[in-house]
């Protein structure tokens, strides 16, 4: 038989574990903030009904992008490429029972079919922070201060990247009355938005030209030309200022100024691609050169729960992506070294496997992470393998050892050994353990316990 | 439009928080006893080209049980129905650059279309433990071990389960040599074995019959029930007892009997399923009459990793499922209570929001997770919300509170309160919560933060 192909399936990762570590540290910070807000965890199936995406999620990612298929009872059924719709399934399910405003986060896998590139996966990993039955802007004041916490977490600094706002009924106004264009001209002005940072201005305008039509161009130029010059609302044409939204916009930046975020800012080009959005919506956006892209977005989706045949609800959430942000750490040289959770290669002389065994319950008892070489292999090859896996300590059990009930104990970093009781390895390990974590956050280390 | 249903995917569960929080003590205690043997967190796709299952997962699964489809991109793929094939693969692909013995562990879901009854879902949850590189049966030792210590992590005592411990090649030595059974009758009576404690003595009696055929069913049913009957090694036929593979047992008894384990018990019943084992075979079996049935297993694969086109490396494992763990814990009353991972529910009389929201932050910023009642309703539902969400702690914000700096702080269970500072409101705060999870287990507490 010829044999199978190692490789992962197109446009997913194995996660071996040095690659995984750098994704157990980002959804531990993750976790960690979502949990200082007072969000609880849930989940929902891979599978959806295919009919959730249809209905709200847009036409591209329904008929392009999802991975559907009939399952052998007959149903029509996609991975979920997303999470909005489940958790909102979920709730309406639970609609009386549950107490409101309702905070859960989840950390899930999701399958989309794109053509793989750098920052884009067919396979990805999100978390998803929602709130539920949050009728007011402090809804979207909460969850965007939370994104701005992970971030900090993370230890990025303002200036990294800028929170970018915009709400969908200034996106409506703004194409139906002060651009006037109608719902046809309008999605396809706003895809020319969304592309508007990837093309030269030329193409912009070209395109922008084929949208008006030839009569309506040069009002529509001049008008658009208006809107993209304004730095901010105040440099704005006075009839968008004039949107009932805009308030809503000014008092979520009063709101985030007041805890000290300076970095958000009003962009009228902000699209979104979701259909579900029905109020604020927001992009946090790197502004390095080398990565100047969307990070995560999320905003506010008052209308699905009601989908599900339940009351409705307001609903505002955000959901960052594993990808991105791994690749926000590495431009931004933020990623810490990350060890194994592995404190010590116990490596075994002679015929002392049987003691050595008992001394690795021992340790372990005690909460140490110990690995046992029982292969009887030449102490040199053992060494190798306990160096090779990046493991910070090696204790070294002879029948001299069990005898004396000391054992060498030596730092592979350092190269300090000493020989110490079973007690003191405990604490020597363990203190290390924690300086070994330091410098990542304090915090993270019970996560890697 | 009429309303999409709320209900979950045939087979799969909503995971709300309650449920949520079985499932994170379970994967955090999986998780801890794997880091203390040493164990390295991996992860693989979710999709793998089937044939990665045709060629050794067995019939039954490949063309019965899988989520199979064709993607977009005319690839035949399925949803993964279990890990051992997709790490063996990922051990093949690294071939030369791991150090052996590898030792790798992963909490992953899985799918598999099967009817959905008690203990059985369709979408299901596994933590897989292998060792890769290790030939001897000390690598048998330490997995059965690790199970071992596992279920002690749970609390569960030895007289609640029973670990049986089987060999491929007693198997076919029984079948071929002992039984004179030809292979299409070794399927067929491996078939009769797994049913066997499903189905009245005389169902297996007269299916026995039909498998040896009239000529040979007298002498085979006087040796089936020479297998039967026998308790231990020792009692089992000689020929059997001759067997090479038997002193490999007994050696694994041995090792287990040395680190405490009275457990293990010889079941030449015990078959599993999957074709790639080639060597010991193992199952934790739960002995209380309302759950009598297996927990999970294990055994020796070693010829997996050459399927890939790397060099044969011997690998153990074993793969304990969330569904039958939660089932076992119930049955037992071994499920501890698990609180929600909110700390503090914040109260906002008045206008103090703002200054609430300021509290909030300085609490979250030393630890403690805070909910931020933001709705500006009756102090009496906002308190009704805290309440039935399960939280510990309302702090109270008003004008006077502020000014003051001190703050009422209530313990929802006890009805104690007290007038805090910040700094009191965390130190109270964070000792309860050690408090709350201690009687799950010290380690627990560092998990849930």
């Amino acid at each position: 038989m010829a044999s199978l192909s190692s490789a992962p399936y197109k446009g997913s990762r194995d996660w071996y574990p040095d690659n995984m570590r750098v994704r157990d540290y980002i959804f531990a910070t993750w976790r960690r903030v979502a949990r200082r807000y007072g969000y609880e965890a849930y989940d929902a199936p891979l599978l959806e009904p295919l009919e959730v995406y249809a209905a709200k999620s847009g036409q591209e990612l329904v008929s392009e992008q999802t991975y559907q298929f009939v399952d052998r009872g007959d149903r029509h059924v996609a991975i979920r490429p997303e999470m909005t719709p489940s958790i909102s399934r979920m709730v309406a399910a639970r609609r009386q029972e549950m107490a409101y405003p309702a905070r859960l986060y989840s950390i899930a896998q999701f399958m989309r079919y794109e053509r793989p590139q750098r920052g884009r996966e067919r396979e990805f990993w999100q978390l998803n922070a929602d709130i539920f039955g949050a009728e007011t802007i402090a809804a979207e004041a909460e969850i965007i201060t939370m994104g701005y916490d992970m971030m900090r977490e993370f230890g990025a600094q303002d200036d990294m990247y800028a929170i970018k706002v915009n709400h969908r009924k200034i996106i409506n106004f703004m194409m139906a009355h002060y651009l006037g264009l109608d719902a046809v001209q309008a999605e396809l002005m706003i895809k020319l938005f969304d592309r508007k940072n990837k093309i030269p201005p030329e193409a912009f305008r070209d395109q922008a030209i084929d949208i008006f039509g030839d009569a309506e161009a040069p009002s529509g130029l001049q008008k658009l030309a208006a809107l993209l010059a304004a730095k901010n609302m105040a440099d704005m044409p006075e009839e968008i200022r004039a949107c009932s939204a805009v308030r809503e916009i000014q008092e979520l930046f009063t709101l985030l100024d007041q805890v000290g975020i300076k970095n958000a800012v009003f962009d009228i080009t902000l699209m979104r691609g979701l259909d579900y959005y029905t109020g604020t919506v927001f992009e946090f956006f790197d502004t390095h050169p080398e990565n100047n892209r969307s990070l995560f977005g999320g905003g506010r989706y008052d209308g699905l729960v009601g989908l599900f045949g339940a009351e409705p609800l307001g609903a505002v959430g955000m959901a960052p992506g594993l990808t991105m942000t791994q690749l926000f750490l590495e431009t931004h040289k933020l990623l810490p070294e990350l060890a194994p959770t592995t404190d010590v290669y116990m490596i075994v002389l002679g015929d002392a496997l049987r003691g050595g065994r008992a001394l690795a319950r021992q340790l372990r008892d005690e909460g140490v992470n110990v690995e046992l070489d029982f292969t009887g292999r030449k102490i040199d090859r053992q060494i190798k393998t306990a160096v090779k896996k990046g493991i910070s300590y090696l204790v070294f059990v002879g029948e001299d050892e069990l005898r004396d009930e000391l054992y060498s104990c030596k730092n592979t970093i350092t190269g300090d050994e000493q020989k110490l009781s079973p007690e003191r390895i405990v604490t020597t390990v363990m203190d290390a353990r924690r300086h070994r974590r330091v410098d990542i956050d304090a915090d993270t280390i019970d996560l890697f316990e």
